[in-house]
């Protein structure tokens, strides 16, 4: 039986993940390469930030569309993690309530999970810290949420403005969260890697004092446009 | 005699605290544990955000309510501070100014003032920092107040949302600030208490692997609900 | 030829800059007191955040007005810098995009800048924090911008919420971001040093348990105002 | 059997009243002078805003606290509803679900209320518009809510940053909605009065082209603070 | 040849639509019952407001994904509408800036277009509410935009926090915006009627004083939850 | 004597302003058209809002910098008023009380003052309705503030993101708010005027059902950056 758009209540049980080394490549690229190199989409709105510097993931995103202020299916949710996803959150209306602390991280962990991306508030930061559990979330909140009503997990989502479905592969760092459709995973992949090894060549040139206005040839074309020298 | 709401310039001298054993054992319990023990009340907003990582202190509220941009309250209310106080500041419109700095924060310490929750915004945070003077506050600007109009110290107050009276206890770390009505508060330490031990218990348990889904018996009201896998 | 108001696509090639001294002299004062020392005027907006703590710089500015979203002027505002400066930008509308990465920020440093002030965002910024080029941000973004529009270099903007023009002296850290007219450079730099001075031995008294109360002989005046202790 | 703070699910039945002249007569001066006449205290947060605008009310707080995104407190609510009442809503954690629509008006409006103050989202508006129901809300939002956790009714609450009792008058205009504490009204409308006759003197003279710089007599502290006119 | 997600510059030419009596009558419902009756799902985020009140519209969204600041692809978006659809603009990244204005209007209401929902600026907002041409946007700016990115038309968006297809069901006004997916709009429109004629009965029975405690039975809930009634 | 950046307490008495029919003819001409007509710059940020709709004005800046929560310098301001001019108030930190209400309005009004552009807020705004003075405001509050801190006025300040001169021309309308350099008034209203008239025949043509796509033959590019129909 396939998913109906609009249903509440659904657990979509088997999804199909990209190639797990494509993944880890994707997490060493890191956001800002990823997204350039897959045409500048993809990337989750700006005020999605990590609870502490210096993680850099990737992973298989298994989704969950959540009520407001009520976190019962990331319960659902966990039982549906393979070694090496994402748990992607969104929610049905906006809430800033923490829906995640120490203990469900404690349950993600055993299960592989490598870190969540939350369009709501999480709480516990200072023991996911020490998890070394990396979390993106809109918010910080210790106001917890009840266990009311259903949502859907593995369905298609919105979190922080894109559109994200289970099994696309979420990278996440510093820079912020981008997502990379499944499909086009591997593809990206290439991509990603011709950039960072261009980019290479570039950073030398530029470190060794080579201006980017003709490293990229850049004058001709600002001139034609009229930019002037006073 | 005693205070009448509305008046200002008054200064309340003899506040009542909370046993000073009770706040150590709610620091050590955290903002999360200490608002979920207490039925989920009185967490500050969201916006409320430490200056620096790791703190995690409690202590007896000293209150103030300041006039917009006007910080002379503060130093009114350092000289009503004693060993393990925090000082909480409401203001009477929003104003993002820093009211509080490195010599109010060195005047606060040689009292055994334990940090600062501001609904304002506070400066020399690297100094605080290196300091380890503890503040929470909605913005952090290097914009200086004046000292022109006179403001209440230990009145009830508002701040970030929530009302505070002198003597409350005051519970903040990474997850944000919560008030604890100081008769409340040896109670909530030991639901607080309970709570932990509770949690200890289940981590274990969710880190070997099991689900919250069946630890917490869900599967039967999930199922009651429709939830359906598919 | 001088520059005209409104004019697009122009580059100052010739800024004044204030004395090294003094700018590494300010440096050292710090955002808080340097604003005190000038009259607490030229603080940009507090939305204006470093990517990493701890850093605290000040230099010559060169600045840019960019269209949203295109940061074509940076190239060319690179080929403008000198040791010691700090690039400048305001942008025509807001926009949230990422300007500037590691790429640009190796460039730049070739080129001796000590930092950058961006009314936008700003992306790489676990890379920049490892190259130590410290940002101040409006936001941190991954996604990049076009290269279309032209705007001025070294041109008056308005960034943060105040005007800037090419060759003030911008101090930054953790507090935020100041403006020093170039003219008054010396001048703001004698004043913060004598503040800093008289903050020591303020620091002092107040460290041994004297209050501000007292050291700055608050009493009479609020008496004055009707203050009453209760 | 009094109210214990913290309790969840308590209703408090029988509240006091001011009178209802002077609460008419605190409607009659509106929100700006009334906040004034009180010492610029108990004005709501400026996010406050009617949903149409021309009204201007006063009436008896009936309160409320609910749950994020729970209106079943606000059917409690309606029962203890008298002629001339507000209902006044604050919430445990901020939402901006919409807990009232054009059905809840028209039971309100059968019991005489006159208006609601609602620190949560609200919805129908071009029918509660038609109906001529005001109401000042933080949000607009057709999102509904669910029907499944306690609050209390005539409870102590915050709301948009102030604290609000049972039975306070709550007076709200097109400049946003400001709380009397019923104990004071009666003195609040007497000076509300002096003001608006005093202010009514004011108008004729400034209208007559006399300036407030002399109307005020303010040309001397100007020049003694140094103002200088070039 | 389908469209292939990712691709920038692909204009999908014939979208199915739903049954125009099924879409008006969709409008008559307006947008709190049309989102209850589809059981809680497809509203915009609440920042999308109208730029004057009053208008209730629906029809068939034509879609478009756009640059940040450039409204290039609105004159492509143009030339696809028919009598009754409603133009619907996502952008690749958040801009302010007036996309929109009277002579896009003018061009559109020629088409038959019934208005515009735009997670964006829009400017002449006088001439367009002279016009009635009704326009739900996250701002109002006189700022311009560009012409040189390709975008999509008619391909799935995500538009303030809302995934949107062609040929969805927009339905507007007051309240907000919600999104009908095309298959489910005739099912939804009965539901939505249903409720209606549902409310109406509640209405009269609400008028005439019966209240909803009684009304829905919550009594018995309430007391069974603890409600105390002190 | 000339005005010296920086100093506190100025005010300068003689500016020059724009001819008085420039001025008239930019309010005809409306923010959106002069805003494009002088080249896409001097908007104000979008968040400069009218207090009621409708209302189009121009006038000759006359500018207030005043401290945050601090109304002297209105009073000041209004003695250097004529005929024809409007107020603008920058703030020197932010700042969202009330400086301005009905009876300052009556007085600026008695000399010919045409409305207030602020960035901070205003209140009695049904009464400004009433008497038919607009204002362009960042916030609406009732909130008051003191007389204790010397501003300046008549020198440059920034107002909502903008750097404005004193004698500047100042248009606002539902749109927002623009500035014009005195100096480049005449030559904007030329441009302005052509590009009304232009619009005027194109209006014509779009109304028509002639395409935008045709009408500025856009085609032949779109097709060359690669826009495929499917």
């Amino acid at each position: 039986m396939s998913y109906q758009p609009g249903q509440k209540g659904v657990v979509v049980q088997n999804i199909e993940r990209a190639d797990q080394a494509v993944i880890d490549g994707l997490a060493e690229c890191g956001v800002a390469t990823v997204h350039e190199a897959q045409g500048r989409k993809g990337l989750l709105a700006s005020y999605m930030r990590p609870i502490y510097p210096g993680a850099r993931i990737a992973g298989s995103a298994v989704t969950m569309l959540s009520a407001a202020c009520d976190n019962w299916m990331v319960h659902v949710c966990i039982e549906q993690l393979q070694e090496g996803d994402i748990m992607v959150l969104g929610t049905m209306s906006p809430c800033d309530n923490g829906y995640f602390g120490d203990l469900l991280a404690t349950s993600a962990m055993a299960r592989g999970c490598r870190g969540l991306v939350i369009d709501a508030g999480v709480r516990d930061v200072a023991d996911l810290t020490k998890m070394g559990f990396p979390v993106w979330s809109r918010a910080i909140s210790a106001q917890g949420t009840v266990k009311e009503t259903l949502g859907d997990v593995n369905v298609p989502i919105v979190c922080a403005g894109q559109t994200i479905e289970a099994g696309d592969v979420i990278v996440a760092d510093d820079d912020g969260v981008c997502v990379v459709r499944r499909a086009d995973a591997a593809r990206v992949l290439t991509k990603a890697e011709e950039r960072l090894e261009n980019e290479e060549a570039k950073r030398k040139r530029l470190a060794s004092g080579e201006l980017g206005l003709d490293l990229y040839d850049m004058r001709p074309r600002l001139a034609e446009k009229g930019l002037k020298y006073v």
